[in-house]
């Protein structure tokens, strides 16, 4: 199977840290973005959404979208479990990871798409109202992160699941890219990040 | 167990078409969320987002996030199935509910957000020209679809799934709450409309 990346692009960050999590062999192709190639026609064959990452099987099937990349490599690969091994914690590791998409991602984002980086690249209209409300939701959220970070070693708790990968890209990419680095006196937090940071999966 | 709801929230709505899918029994309570009930410390310790609904199992633990509650409904009660029966199939409908998830219901919802029943609230600022923006993108993705609904009968193929759920509770209301009914024009998006509204399981 072969994964189509851009290198420092966090999405695709998510599919091939668990993918070294699970041990498994696939190629990179990369889809140069800073020159279009995945709004051209036919990588948006491969994704009509335009987006990366997307893992093409051998059979030329495609997926898109990093959440669902990694269930269809959770079915074919078990081991080791980072999605829930019954009922109650498969939904509480989704409600997990569907907090930091919903409530930190999606507000990383929009203080990227308002922010100076998008604004050079003029693909955008920046709307500064809306990057002030992002960033402080942001600062918040992290916030209540150090505070349950008192409470549990990982994301959904005892255990590193999908849900660590899901918010080790985000801090990652707000910090280097977004000037949302957590301040330092999150303790808890940075505690975890330590912690995940240094697997032998993160790159 | 028992759902926390408040009538006419759509992402309660999309837990009840699940749980009437599945057939299952459940009591319903209601959270006002117009005298602010979901922001109360009572219900911050079963959901510390303050958001519905909220899933209580009969011995206390609680689940939110609409997908998670419906994706621990699937585990303890696997038929109809309704979230995929092998790997390329639970990714395919993973991903088509993310897209309707990232790039339509986000949308919507920033539009809701900015307009004018939440600022008859008071509760946030309004972005005006974050509303022209998201109603824009909600209204071609509205032909994006239209377009997909003449290959498939359904959101992710030739059976209904819960990708169904998340695209009708989002169109319905983005039409009855946000003022951004789909254009009649978009015929392939109506047949589909009308095919799942008559669904049993659709109030």
């Amino acid at each position: 199977m072969k994964l189509y990346d851009y290198p420092g692009a966090p999405n695709p960050r998510r599919v091939k840290i668990f993918l070294a999590e699970k041990g498994m062999d696939y190629d990179i192709v990369n889809c140069d973005m800073s020159k279009g190639e995945h709004k051209k026609p036919e990588f948006l064959r491969k994704n009509p959404s335009g987006k990366l990452p997307v893992l093409e099987l051998d059979d030329g099937r495609c997926l898109s979208e990093s959440v669902a990349i990694c269930r269809y490599l959770e079915m074919i690969k078990p081991d080791p479990n980072l999605f829930g091994k019954d009922a109650y914690e498969s939904g509480h590791i989704e409600m997990r990871n569907r907090q930091i998409e919903f409530e930190l991602w999606s507000q990383i984002g929009t203080s990227w798409v308002n922010g100076p980086i998008v604004a050079k690249m003029g693909l955008v209209k920046s709307i500064p109202e809306a990057k002030e409300l992002s960033d402080a939701n942001v600062r918040r959220y992290y916030e209540r992160l150090d505070h349950e970070f008192s409470d549990f070693e990982y994301v959904a708790g005892s255990r590193f699941t999908v849900a660590d990968i899901t918010l080790l890209t985000a801090v990652d990419f707000a910090a280097a890219l977004v000037e949302l680095k957590p301040d330092y006196s999150l303790r808890n937090l940075w505690r975890w990040h330590t912690l995940v940071s240094g697997r032998a999966s993160v790159e």
